[in-house]
């Protein structure tokens, strides 16, 4: 069984020797790319976003000795078996100061969370205790320290809270919001001018007419930033020497990411790289041995006092634009705040066979787990100029170049 | 080996009977919700909604008949061999209209993705092509049909292009863009106020000194909801009934949805499930069988034209708050947008034993992929007032009550 199956007879285009591969174009971004300074944020505005110093912590969490249920703080040196009973002084709930000092054989009523009063030794939940108007009475035996949170016991003063790196996910928010912190210092993110070329893209329903198609790479890019809680500014630029290099001139000055779609192979009105080249940008790479994207291309300029402006060119085809966004691009922006990490791939088993190209192949297949392992199966309508299939596929599976994979095989992939 | 340690010795609150089970839980929800109606949005405003009606293509993909790669057009009827020449007529760039009409032994100069002449029966690629100013001369041989991307193979008009509950990722948001999509009917999101009760909720670092915590929970919620691009509206009331009742009344007839955190438990000023029964909310549940999150309470109230409020209770402890959000809120944001689905859950391995409790636990792991397996290990200080273990946690995991867990057994778990 083969699935990849594409229905267009395709030529063996991209054999061609010198391609780098995958992990050497990954390996590329990582090494000749800095991060883009820090800033002060609040945390409200920092989901996602990476840390650029440890924080520590100012406070210990919890903040002081509490009940962990709503009860009542007693006082008594020993372990105490049922039907012992104490003298009930007065009521602490959460929020308030806790004025008693407990004198042995006394108790306060008590709130899950309020502060214990001094000489506490252990918190009787509210379910084991009779009470009856001035003295309570256990109706089990009851053990010292009991459902008392003790001050410290999860965070000191001092303790390193996250580490410089940390990405900010809801649950490290929460956790920081939790001991007081209220604004942190991270890496920059990147400013992006997203630049869609191709004379091919339909303004209006009627340029349909005459050879024009519809656009998918600003629509994908745009959502693409947007679930990462960012904004980007996207421009469109006709297939003219010109204005690319007008266009590029001006954005050079402006943003920290130049990230183009299309005009980056050999055609006659491939003006990307060209362009690029002749405005003194750097190349660092042309040119991937993988399918989609072949093209893709990346430089970059270093300015007089701005540092350096990247330039990413992916490819037209949106298969290939797709595919670069989740595995370049994503790798690219943790890069320049800082993260030089490979992407995380998941080990999965492949479920079928499928046949050898000459390429390596990024795959969009539907991953699921089955008693632990993950399968993985991949979907027909591969190729690079269609996209269909992504209303099913939940992953991009890497097939090695020049091997012919057998059922049961591991092999490397991303959840998209 | 036992990594869930908790420095806190616990009493056995939690073992009563009666308590509903998370399955149970999660089913009530599905069972007790109906979704608030649907809406038109443009594809940009639409990530991670759930299409409301089939869409089907008014085109077909591709539209037309076009070039795959940079080359030549080419009309002949028969396989071609190396050496074949023939006469060069013109040009054609993507986005051009094809006006020529190929004869036999004529080619026309093409690029990617440009409609192919009349006429044409294959494209060859410019790296099997020699030009000499007037014709050009193959160097391979030469098949039909290749590098031609026919009309409508990847979408016929008519095709359904996303089914009612297809949810809007960056990849079918990038593919119905292609098809021409430009706005889309899905199912509303619910608007929603999140009420934070406990007066021991510190508003100044001064506060602090008084028995007061800094506050996880409005920052928790808030990056959660901000993590899918929705806002919610935050709002603080004090532990009193007149307030936690004039505050109800007030959001029920404005809100799809009140999510409150605290008050839910049985202590002398936990307001929120007493208000909402005198105010007419109809108790779905109160308290799981869980840890954390027992007392969460579940109440819905029907509005003479508005539909349904509902009234979603979590409990105070900002852990439990964090599970509520991943497990339940989770769930009952796509019920109300007509999805009702259980959670996804995986398939695990746990890499070490664990203890029996009374109550099913929640707890927060590292899961790892090692040859396709997915390993889970938990993490300490797993208690509900604790939040700093999601630092490192990527998972929730649930431990069925009652069970010795031991190293190796299949554990159900999302990803956080």
């Amino acid at each position: 069984m083969n699935h990849a199956v594409n229905a267009t007879v395709h030529s063996a285009c991209g054999s061609e020797p010198g391609l780098i591969s995958v992990d050497q174009a990954l390996q590329m971004i990582l090494d000749h790319t800095d991060h883009l300074g820090t800033e002060i944020l609040p945390l409200s505005q920092a989901l996602n976003r990476f840390v650029a110093e440890d924080v520590y912590s100012e406070i210990q969490l919890p903040m002081f000795s509490q009940s962990a249920v709503d009860g009542y703080a007693i006082c008594m040196d020993t372990d105490m078996p049922s039907r012992s009973t104490f003298e009930l002084i007065g009521e602490i709930r959460a929020g308030q100061v806790a004025n008693f000092e407990l004198q042995p054989r006394q108790a306060v009523r008590i709130f899950t969370g309020a502060k214990i009063p001094k000489q506490t030794t252990t918190v009787a939940r509210q379910e084991i205790v009779q009470f009856d108007g001035s003295s309570i009475t256990l109706t089990e035996a009851l053990r010292l320290d009991a459902d008392v949170r003790k001050a410290g016991e999860e965070i000191t003063i001092g303790q390193c809270l996250a580490s410089q790196g940390q990405q900010l996910s809801i649950g490290t928010i929460a956790a920081l919001s939790m001991a007081g912190v209220r604004e942190v210092s991270v890496y920059r993110y990147p400013k992006i001018a997203v630049v869609i070329t191709g004379d091919e893209v339909a303004e209006t329903v009627e340029d349909l007419n005459s050879g024009k198609i519809f656009d998918a790479n600003a629509p994908l890019i745009q959502a693409w930033f947007q679930s990462r809680n960012q904004q980007v500014d996207i421009l469109h630029v006709a297939d003219t020497e010109q204005a690319v290099c007008d266009l590029f001139t001006n954005l050079r000055d402006q943003y920290d990411l130049i990230l183009t779609t299309g005009g980056v192979s050999v055609g006659d009105y491939d003006f990307v790289r060209p362009v690029a080249l002749k405005l003194g940008f750097e190349q660092i790479f042309w040119k991937v041995k993988q399918k989609p994207g072949k093209p893709m291309f990346f430089a970059k300029s270093e300015r007089s006092e701005q540092g350096t402006c990247y330039l990413l060119g992916l490819p037209g085809n949106p298969g290939a634009v797709y595919v670069g966004m989740q595995i370049y691009v994503a790798t690219l922006m943790d890069a320049l705040q800082g993260q030089k990490l490979l992407p995380q791939w998941f080990n999965g088993v492949i479920s079928h066979d499928l046949k050898a190209d000459s390429r390596e192949r990024l795959l969009r297949m539907v991953a699921s787990f089955e008693t632990g392992i993950l399968k993985l199966s991949s979907l027909p309508k591969q190729q690079s100029h269609m996209l269909s299939n992504l209303m099913q596929a939940n992953c991009l599976v890497r097939i090695p170049a020049h091997q012919n994979i057998q059922s049961g095989q591991v092999l490397q992939g991303l959840f998209i």
